[in-house]
C-alpha cells in the first residue's frame, strides 16, 4: 500500500510500505478520508515522545471494510482502543483507560495510509447519504461534543442560559462552539488570532469570532463557560479572568503545561476548571448523528487533498496558510 | 462590652469598645462562643490585606438575641452576609455574592466581643438541646460539608465507593473527614503533619490520619476525590500526584497561590479541579442538622478559653502546641 511515513522529524515520505497485517479481532479498513490534527503536526516536529519515528500518522479517519461478513461496510474509526475491562472502561470513560492504546501510536500505525488494521468495535456506522469524506471530521468534532457535554454537566445553568468562550478556532475549537450551538447555547465568543480561520468561522453564523490580541469581547468575570482548545500559558490566564465566579473552565489543548492558573480566583470564586480528553464511544456516536442531523451546519469548513501531497499540507499548516479547520487527505 | 480587638500586626488588645448599633435589619446578639479560624491567624499576623488595623477579627460564632421579639433564642451565625439579589444569591450560592460583606472585615466589626450586630436573616436557629459552646463549630464544619458536597457531585460514582483523601486535619479538614463519613464514604485518608493533631483525629476512628512527610498513605493515581484543606503548592502536588484519572479534587485552602498544578495530567487524565469557598445557607443548616443528628461524631475536638486569654490562645495555635481542632473563645 501507498502510506505517507514520518521518518525523522520536519519530514514525511509517501511510499510503499507493507499491507497491515490483522491481529484478532481486527478488520481491515480501505480509508476513504483522514484528517490532519494539531498532535500528528505536534509528532511530526519531534515534539511527542510517545510518537517516535518511523511511523504512520494519522488518526481521524472515515474507510470501508474490506473482507469479512460486513465487506463493504462504510465506517468511521475511533482510534482510542481501551483493555475493556479496567473500572474506567466499565463505567463508560474509556477515554482514560489507563492501558489503551491509540492509532498512530506504537504498537498500532496511523491511517494516513491506503489500509488500517483496526478492532471491529472501534468501527461506528456512518449514517446512510453522508459523505465519506465529511464523515472524517467526526473525530475532531468528537473532542468538542465531549468537553461541551462536560461543561453542561459542571455548569449550574442549562446551556441556553449561559455565556460561553471558546479559545482557538481550529477544527476541535470550531467543533466546541458548534457543540455549544447544538446543546443550546445562544451567546458564544469566539476567540481566534488567525484571520483566515475567524473568516471561516464568521461564515457558520452562530458564534462571534474575534481577534483577542485585538479587541477582547470577554470581559472580565462575565463568561459562564470557558472551552479552552489552545491550552497555553495564554489562554489558561485568559480563561479563568473572563469566567465568572461559579463559573466552568473547560481545558482541552495541550499547547504547554506552563501555570496560567491563578487558584485564588478558582478558590475564592468557587470556579470549576475540567480537563477533558478526546470523547467517549457515546459521544462519538452522539457527535455523529448530530452531524448526520444537521444540528451543526454545513460542516463545510475542510479541504480535501490526496494522501501524496500530505507534506505540502503539513507544511501549510505549520505557516498558518490555510483558511480551512481541518486538512482531509485522500490515500485513494 | 468588652472585645478582642486586633490594634496592629502581632497585637491583640482585650478592652472596652462601645456596643455595637444595630442597622436596619440587624438584631443584637450576645456571644456565647466564637472560634479561631485560620483566616484569624493569617489577619493577625498582617497578612491580609483585606482586614487592616484595628478591627474587631472572629465569625464562627454562636449567640443569644437581645432584644425583640425573638429575645433570647438561641442562635448560630452564618457570617456571609450577601446582597439576595444577584444572580449568584438567587440560584442560591450566596457564598459568591460579589457584594456580599462578611463579618470580621469593615464595615462589619467581627465576634470576638460580648455583643454583635447581625442581619436577622443571617442567624440559624441552634436545635434544642446543642450545647452552644459546641454550637459554635457549625461554621468549619459547613465548610468542609460544602466541599464535601461539591465532590459528591463532580464525581462519577457515589461516595461510599470512592476512596477519599484530606490534606490537611485542622478544623475544616477534620470537618471534611467527617462529612465525607456522614455522605457515606468508608475510605478516607487524613493526611497531617502535626503529631498532635493527628492524635486528636485518630480518636475519631472513622479515618486514617498519616504523616505524609513520614509514610505517605496515597498511592499515586489511586484516590477518586482530594479534598485540599490547606492549599499550598506542596498540597496542590500531592493532590494532582495522588488523584485517579477521571478523579476530583476539591481545593479548600488559601495557603498560598503557588502554581503546583499538573495542567497536563488534569487534561490527559480529566480531572477535574474544584474551588470551593466556605458554604451556602443550606450547607451551613445541612451541617447543623448533621452534628444535632450524631452523623459527625461526637465532636470533642475543641477546647474553650475565655476571650480575655485570646492573645495567648492565638499564640498557641501559631505555634502548633494546641491538639485541639479548634479553641472557641467564651466572651462571658
Amino acid at each position: 500500500m501507498k502510506a505517507l511515513v514520518y521518518t525523522e522529524p520536519g519530514t514525511l515520505n509517501y511510499r510503499d510500505e507493507p499491507d497491515p497485517v490483522c491481529q484478532s479481532g481486527d478488520v481491515l479498513l480501505k480509508i476513504d478520508a483522514v484528517g490532519i490534527c494539531g498532535s500528528d503536526l505536534h509528532a511530526f516536529l519531534g515534539h511527542d515522545e510517545r510518537r517516535p519515528a518511523p511511523l504512520i500518522l494519522g488518526h481521524e479517519a472515515s474507510g470501508t471494510i474490506v473482507g469479512g461478513k460486513n465487506d463493504g461496510a462504510k465506517m468511521l474509526v475511533n482510534p482510542l482502543v481501551p483493555c475493556g475491562r479496567c473500572s474506567a472502561c466499565v463505567s463508560g470513560r474509556t477515554n482514560i483507560c489507563p492501558s489503551r492504546q491509540i492509532v498512530s501510536m506504537a504498537p498500532r500505525q496511523g491511517a494516513f495510509a491506503q489500509l488500517l488494521s483496526i478492532p471491529e468495535h472501534n468501527l461506528i456506522q456512518v449514517p446512510g447519504g453522508m459523505d465519506m469524506v465529511k464523515a472524517a471530521l467526526a473525530e475532531p468534532i468528537a473532542t468538542g461534543w465531549h468537553a461541551v457535554a462536560k461543561a453542561a454537566k459542571a455548569a449550574d445553568r442549562p446551556l441556553a442560559e449561559c455565556r460561553a468562550l471558546v479559545l482557538g478556532g481550529g477544527a476541535v475549537g470550531l467543533s466546541a462552539a458548534l457543540s455549544l450551538n447544538a446543546q443550546g447555547c445562544r451567546n458564544i465568543l469566539l476567540a481566534e488570532t488567525n484571520a483566515l480561520r475567524r473568516a471561516t468561522a464568521k461564515k457558520e453564523e452562530f458564534c462571534t469570532p474575534f481577534d483577542p490580541l485585538d479587541n477582547n469581547l470577554a470581559e472580565p468575570n462575565s463568561i459562564d463557560v470557558v472551552i479552552d482548545c489552545v491550552g497555553a500559558n495564554t489562554t489558561r490566564k485568559a480563561a479563568v479572568g473572563a469566567v465568572v465566579p461559579g463559573g466552568v473552565i473547560v481545558h482541552v489543548g495541550l499547547m504547554d503545561a506552563d501555570d496560567g492558573i491563578d487558584v485564588r480566583k478558582l478558590t475564592l470564586q468557587e470556579i470549576t476548571f475540567i480537563g477533558s480528553y478526546t470523547y467517549t464511544m457515546q459521544d462519538f456516536k452522539a457527535s455523529v448523528a448530530a452531524m448526520h442531523s444537521g444540528a451543526l451546519g454545513s460542516l463545510n469548513w475542510y479541504e480535501e487533498r490526496p494522501l501524496s501531497e500530505g507534506a505540502s499540507a503539513f507544511a501549510d499548516l505549520l505557516q498558518g496558510r490555510s483558511p480551512s479547520a481541518k486538512i482531509l487527505l485522500r490515500p485513494h
